[in-house]
């Protein structure tokens, strides 16, 4: 075993999708691809963007106060609040704070912060809620994941905007529970940073500067083959040793959630575990890759589909720009 | 007592200034502002901002790599590298990312992610990083903060503008050290959220939808009386109860290391604990306030000067963007 042994439990979880449904069609005329390929090559068969109305702090706030409703919890009760989405809202003040504002609690002092990791962003904030379970400093948290790839894709590129979607996912978690973490494993490799990567909208690139040098930088850029030199290449000795920590065969697996990255990466990962087919979460096609709200999103999905059984093991695993690998092993 | 309790050592610290200084004349040209009432009113001699080449990860390596020198620590031997940043380099990857890549590390799959709290972030990633060493889970975390405000002030308000400098800052930490984190107390006040504000660079606002309305709230926003209703009101019963979980009394206290919000904001906390005018550390003339920087790079300065000695009690407190209070009450 290892001593990242955890446990806690799931009060409560909701998401919220965007209203404003992209056809097959739409998104054929933005890139360029046909219909067809979007549907057969891609996997992909519809995508939801936000409108002006669903900031990431409105979308985050609905799926929060689905999974507060759930958990039965007033957001009064909460220990903490921490915001983990792949991108914030605006820069000052961090989207956790928006979010504690629109839920009411403003005046509360309930602290609120963000944890960041791109598209792990809740497996690092999950990770910091079962730490401080495990101290007892928190007893009641709510992590809040919003994302709006949208604002930010480059449909020259159909292989680097096809694959996202935006929305809002949210996990009400709560001490003592009956679930446990086995392992978690979190690695980064900063030398494919380059590989996905958004340059403007932060201290470096300024656009009363250099307007045009920051709206050049302005969308999101991915290198494929980069990602896979930096990501793909260390994914089986990853999740292997992540696997022995928990002391768990990639056989008596019952349920992967992974990170909705891609069709090709998640047929990639499906092949790499023995019934993957059957078992992992895939609502790709309909959803795409939410950025950091991706994993949280598809853990409710599981959740309402009656997937997560007591006694039954789950591997929750992802990689982000960074490049970083996470994963985590939980017994229900 | 209380359950914050936490041993941790330092085994090194560094900053980095930018090569750049600002003049009080050249303050004076950008904001109208007479030299004589920069110096006076606003008690500012002269102000540091980075140039092209210092990048916040520039500078965060700098620092890094100063503090990494000091421990006696090879960058391969970190277990954890966290970025507390105000606002990050590019929204995608973290800071913690490109610092990573920056020491030499990026092949090494050491964990690095970010922690926001604006102001507070690296309060938070401290707290964070107490948790992890109390918990066996990381026994020497490196945690940096860099910012870069010059990036997006308004001079045509000198009162949000003036405050700000350029600069990083890295705490080399290891658990089991001699001292104790006697108190921490982190608080939220999503009500303020308009009070401290930068609105570009996020989800919300997109440049290639709207470039005037994305411009027009580029560059960092304050309204100093809803800081002072949403913090200034709330401070001393923040930290009459930080206090108490210390169990120690204000007139105990050796010394403050604040967040160098402002002259104003520092003149108040001195005027408000007991021999404030000797024990706080005040770099704001020279330095002013570097966002997330200030609070570590105020306790770099503070261990250079030799005021941080064995057995005597130190308080962190600072407020943030958010609005948020944060504090810690230290035994060395």
């Amino acid at each position: 075993m290892n001593s990242r042994l955890r446990s806690f439990g799931i009060a409560g979880s909701g998401t919220y999708l965007p209203r404003h449904q992209v056809t097959i069609d739409a998104l054929a005329e933005l890139t360029g691809v046909t219909p067809e390929s979007i549907r057969k090559a891609y996997g992909i068969t519809k995508r939801h963007w936000a409108d002006a109305q669903e900031t990431s702090s409105a979308m985050g706030a609905y799926a929060a106060q689905e999974a507060l409703e759930q958990a039965g919890w007033r957001a009064e009760d909460l220990d903490v609040l921490i915001g983990a989405c792949g991108v914030m809202e605006q820069p000052i003040p961090g989207t956790s704070v928006l979010i504690q504002r629109r839920l009411g609690i403003g005046d509360s002092g309930i602290p609120a912060f963000d944890i960041n990791a791109t598209c792990l962003s809740f497996m690092v904030a999950f990770d910091r809620v079962l730490a401080g379970f495990a101290l007892g400093e928190w007893r009641r948290a709510l992590i809040v994941c919003a994302d709006i790839a949208s604002a930010a894709l480059d449909f020259s590129k159909p292989e680097a905007s096809l694959l996202f979607g935006d929305g809002a996912a949210a996990i009400a978690l709560e001490a003592d529970g009956p679930h446990r973490r086995l392992a978690y494993r979190f690695a980064t490799f900063g030398n494919g940073a380059d590989a996905c990567r958004l340059e403007a909208g932060g201290t470096r690139l300024r656009p009363h500067e250099d307007l045009e040098g920051f709206l050049a930088h302005s969308r999101f850029a991915m290198d494929g083959r980069a990602v896979f030199r930096a990501s793909g290449q260390r994914f089986p000795e990853f999740l292997a040793r992540l696997l022995a920590d928990s002391g768990i065969d990639t056989e008596a697996l019952d349920l992967v959630i992974p990170h909705q990255a891609s069709g090709a990466a998640l047929e990639h990962l499906k092949r790499s575990i023995p019934g993957g087919h059957v078992k992992t979460i895939d609502i790709y096609a309909d959803i795409g890759n939410q950025i950091a709200t991706s994993l949280p999103f598809a853990l409710h999905h599981a959740r309402q589909q009656g997937r997560i059984k007591s006694g039954e093991t789950t591997l929750m695993i992802g990689s982000s720009a960074g490049i970083s690998l996470g994963g985590a092993v939980i017994r229900w």
